[in-house]
């Protein structure tokens, strides 16, 4: 487990990007040790599509699998960060970023990450993938996609770009922050919440840089 | 990362057993596709202490620090994973377990793995560690226990016991689940989700095996 561990997980924190009509997330205490309570105890409240998150099949295909289908072995292992430079992810980009064949865990750096930075407020004009760019990734035969926003596909797109990555049985990652994390190979841990009936997970998400031995 | 993968959280899922008086947990739908919704949409709400997760020490201490404090490097390294039988984890008892010096991650396994499959009843003669056992693990300068029950002290005990590992910076991981850790060594990666300024998180929490290289 030498290297070095970089965390492209969204905080959970301070007011960050919510998906319109989302009820995003919320902590408060119901415990407090300044009124007088033995210990401090958060309550967290959340829509598990907010900040960083797995989804399985279930989110978009009425006959999708639940999470619990996703083994954590897709989830843990050698991963590409490549970045796109463009108004939206497409075949064309995705060839040029030269992704070696046999690259089965890829995540997509974009001009994104940056909007984690911000005033928080929702930019519907996030870089996503076209519904070409979703078949692109089936016949590469990728097995798990992330991105650095809210969503795989474009606002203005229909659920199509999700459903084509589904219907192949590819795991999405959405809302990572991948400010930290230069181009590169690196070892990818997304760890999901264990809510193995439902349709997607908020989860921690590391890379190790194994060129960082620290 | 090559080894066995072996998941040590508890399923956020079925009726598993809750601190009394803690809200537990709960999920439902916000969206269905079968009301006609475009997707399958979940919301999460919880006690951050319900099920696994990480402690920091402003959980018991008045000027303790929150999550954000705990190095994710701490949390992700080589673990050991001892069987302490007996009705509470004792000095005698640890130092019978013949745990290494320098053993920096230490996991106990005890009885309690076997009440995360039960009725999901919440078992208040559980296994947990006399304050005496964690001034053991302060002079042992270990840096993470964790424990398989909801806490690492006993139901009738104080604070104390908590205080004393907050006090020197212990971390703690409650709520695992080890029935199918078998004692010995391992790579932890424990990877709560990014509350940074609450006094714990939720977290999914796995071991790898690299004696089984599959």
């Amino acid at each position: 487990m030498t290297g070095r561990l970089i965390d492209v997980s969204v905080a959970l924190e301070r007011p960050i990007p919510t998906w319109p009509g989302s009820r995003g997330h919320r902590t408060f205490r119901t415990m407090a040790i300044e009124s007088g309570d033995a210990a401090n105890v958060t309550q967290l409240e959340m829509d598990v599509h907010a900040g960083t998150h797995v989804e399985s099949s279930l989110h978009f295909l009425a006959e999708g699998q639940p999470l619990a289908s996703v083994p954590l072995g897709e989830l843990v292992g050698p991963a590409l960060v490549v970045e796109i430079v463009g108004p939206a992810v497409t075949p064309a980009l995705l060839e040029q970023a030269g992704i070696p064949s046999g690259t089965t865990r890829l995540l997509l750096k974009t001009t994104n990450s940056a909007l984690w930075h911000g005033d928080g407020a929702f930019d519907r004009h996030y870089v996503a993938l076209t519904a070409e760019a979703a078949r692109w990734l089936v016949e590469r035969e990728v097995s798990v996609v992330g991105i650095d926003y809210l969503s795989v596909q474009r606002f203005e797109d229909t659920p199509e770009t999700h459903r084509i990555l589904m219907r192949a049985g590819i795991t999405i990652i959405e809302g990572l922050d991948l400010t930290d994390a230069s181009p590169g190979a690196y070892e990818l841990v997304c760890l999901p919440l264990r809510l193995g009936q439902a349709e997607a997970a908020p989860a921690r998400v590391i890379l190790i840089d194994r060129t960082a031995t620290t």
